[in-house]
């Protein structure tokens, strides 16, 4: 069974090395494809922000961090984000990671939970956030620059905790 | 007439001074109304931040920035915010500060604009955006912790240029 825990240092590589794949494909995220290692974990343990992973058989198969979306008056809304590993993708893992997630952020005291930036093309991701109670509450039309399809729209989603 | 140019040092007496008025009232920003000096002026110039002010009879009575509002690939999205000293209020300093921050955008190279959190019951700021043609594009329910009102809607709202 897939397990979650916080993350440590010791996560550095493996975090890394799943971060580097999902953001090299230009398909999903904005970052630069080619992102240093050292700006993409600054960022995945910024301050105030939690970071977790999931193991499975042994590996580090998956990261997700969950951070105010706003800082003060806003930040009673969570963020969140999601990363699996190719190779352990189709197994749940985003969904398991995205439920854990949600409890997460209401044991940290959230209200709620919006993704500022969903692609659309991304299916799969589009689909789970749905089956997890999220709704699209608004269209960014042409906000995002994929690496084969060009400009396409990405969703703002929300739900509340 | 009033009159807009880029910000520079020897502004940030000024542009604290309206920033602080600006927050100290928990009803437009998300920042904390106590937000200490320092932090608002790193924010307010920060990497990949271009900031401007208006003159208006030999006093700056407003500010205003313009960013990308993701990194990479999403980084053809501008983001601005806008702050307008209160004893210059009514003058169309906002209109004028909207207008050009448009001009400058386009001028620099962005191909839309977004503000991700425009409090709802600011009614002045979103009537303004709809006259600059920004359109709401989602919701966010009661995404803001107003000072007076509690919780209450923050919108989304795009313009391409």
């Amino acid at each position: 069974m897939p397990h979650i825990r916080p993350a440590t240092a010791n996560d550095h590589e493996a975090i890394w090395t799943i971060f580097h794949a999902v953001i090299a494909t230009g398909d999903t995220y904005v970052f630069d494809p080619q992102m240093p290692r050292e700006e993409a974990l600054a960022y995945w343990f910024g301050a105030g922000t939690h970071t977790y992973v999931t193991e499975h058989e042994g590996e580090v198969v998956g990261t997700y961090i969950v951070k105010a979306n706003q800082p003060a008056l806003g930040s009673h809304v969570a963020n969140a984000a999601f990363m699996v590993a190719p190779e352990a993708r189709k197994l749940g893992i985003g969904k398991l990671m995205g439920q854990h997630c949600l409890e997460e952020a209401k044991r940290l005291g959230f209200r709620a939970m919006q993704f500022n930036f969903v692609v659309s093309t991304n299916e799969a991701a589009v689909r789970l956030w749905k089956q997890l109670g999220f709704e699209i509450i608004g269209t960014l039309p042409g906000a995002y620059q994929h690496a084969r399809l060009g400009f396409v729209d990405a969703h703002v989603m929300f739900r509340q905790l």
